[in-house]
């Protein structure tokens, strides 16, 4: 086991497959770092017990809630309170350098690389690009930095979304300022909002997407996919032709490499019933 | 006059409406420094004479055109190949420095810190945030570059939208990772699609905002305003509530600050006929 790690987090099902498919997506690209995801007790036996044989490691944690309802309403979207949760990826000690991935990314070539980075590394937000987007950065466990994240999150205001990137933008302030090297290419963090506001940029640098992040409100776990036709289904509406391919993309691992794994635990324990 | 300069382009009437309220929402937060719109020759004579009398200088440019028609379409903007023109900026070689900005921006607060940053500053693009937003940058006028940048120009794919951000993106290269000074702060280029992406993010800034930028299909020229009730009307559907904000705020100068001089040339062009 490698003393560097890519750490992910689920507190519900949904988005456990999402980790199902950021732990194979990223053994696909052949990584050689650990993989650890946070769970919180809500996961059925089952998702539990397929994150055990995908993960090196999974890490049951406390739930932390900003009960920010304004702002969240703000986002339209209540659930990302829990979102707080992701900073006891700071108490990873036995870690000596990690990277944090959101459950809804898609790995689709090597970022091993990422780890040459040094806390607090981040790439821009594509909504606001003085913010970073919080769904992919490099950091180092501390159990101090826990601590007075905590505290910092204790306080009014501490977020000015509600959710966990309002949190460690406020923390890590000098983000925007202070050292370009923090700054990571957005090719490690490409979120769904793009491919409708500048097309012929994710067009010229298409091939050298690392990683996309389905942030937002719709998650890939949310669609149906048919395997017979290789066709999607769901609230597709509105959706950008490349956005469609990377959510078919996600598919295609979730039926090819984490499905499988599903059903034998589950005629596992049907078994030992 | 300075030796520092704000500069814009107009190369339409609607886009020297734009000019005209950039130099009155400049002249309201006090600049010091020098006004210079660059124009074609396809301008009314009403608003060339109105430009004479707001800006400091008034330069005619021939128009440059990219005649990417592929990659226009992508944008769904095909006016946007006329956009090249903007590189005649390096040719003021009078002003040691400039600031560039669209006509298409609407200035809040005083922005005349921003010549004390160099050649080649510009805020992060909120679509695509490795590229910068080609609406506002600082740059140093200079006939070799110039040189270089219209021999760029020519090449096949020099521009990957089609337009000058893609042209000065490739030609800039080196803007991400080179030197963070050169990220102007992104409340210096607030652009349109902000508000539906990240408005927690919008509100939190919200009193900082120094400059915002109707990039977009939708210009607030297009629009139509009432000044019995204050009201604006067209097609405002799906605007953001902040969006239309200052839709309203640009045209309180536009019917405050421009139209007097607008009406008062017109009368004196009626008188001498
Ligand atoms: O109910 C939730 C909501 C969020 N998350 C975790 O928090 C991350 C951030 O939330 P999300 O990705 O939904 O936010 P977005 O990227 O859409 O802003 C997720 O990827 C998950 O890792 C979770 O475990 N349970
Ligand atoms: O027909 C045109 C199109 C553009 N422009 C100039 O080029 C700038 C960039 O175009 P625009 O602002 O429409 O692009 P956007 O910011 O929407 O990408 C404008 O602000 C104008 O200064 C012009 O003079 N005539
Ligand atoms: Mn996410
Ligand atoms: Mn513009």
């Amino acid at each position: 086991m490698s003393s560097e790690a890519f750490v992910t987090l689920a507190t519900t099902d949904g988005y456990a497959l999402g980790a199902l498919v950021v732990a194979q997506s990223l053994r696909k690209v052949g990584t050689q770092r650990s993989l650890v995801v946070m769970i919180s007790n809500n996961l059925s036996d089952l998702i539990k017990q397929t994150l055990e044989t995908s993960f090196d490691e999974v890490v049951v944690v406390e739930e932390l809630n900003s009960y920010d309802n304004e702002n969240l309403t703000l986002l339209s979207r209540p659930e990302l309170g829990v979102t707080f949760t992701k900073i006891n990826c700071w108490l990873l000690e036995k870690y000596s350098k990690c990277v944090f991935l959101d459950a809804d990314v898609l790995v689709l070539r090597d970022i091993d690389d990422l780890f040459e980075r040094e806390e607090f590394s981040a790439a821009p937000d594509a909504g606001w690009p003085d913010c970073f987007n919080s769904g992919v950065f490099v950091y180092r466990p501390s159990k101090e930095t826990f601590r007075k994240l905590v505290q910092f999150a204790s306080q009014q205001d501490a977020s000015f979304d509600g959710g966990d990137q309002g949190l460690l933008n406020n923390f890590f302030s000098d983000w925007r300022t202070s050292d370009i090297s923090r700054h990571l290419p957005f090719i490690y963090n490409v979120t769904s909002n793009t491919f409708y506001s500048y097309v012929p940029a994710v067009k010229r640098f298409r091939n050298d997407i690392r990683l996309v992040h389905f942030a937002g409100a719709l998650k890939p776990w949310q669609l149906t996919y048919n395997p017979q036709n290789g066709k999607l289904s769901g609230n597709l509406e509105g959706q950008h032709d490349i956005q469609k391919e990377f959510l078919l993309h996600w598919w295609k691992i979730m039926y090819e490499r984490v499905w499988p794994q599903l059903s034998k635990n589950n005629q596992q324990s049907q078994q030992n019933k």
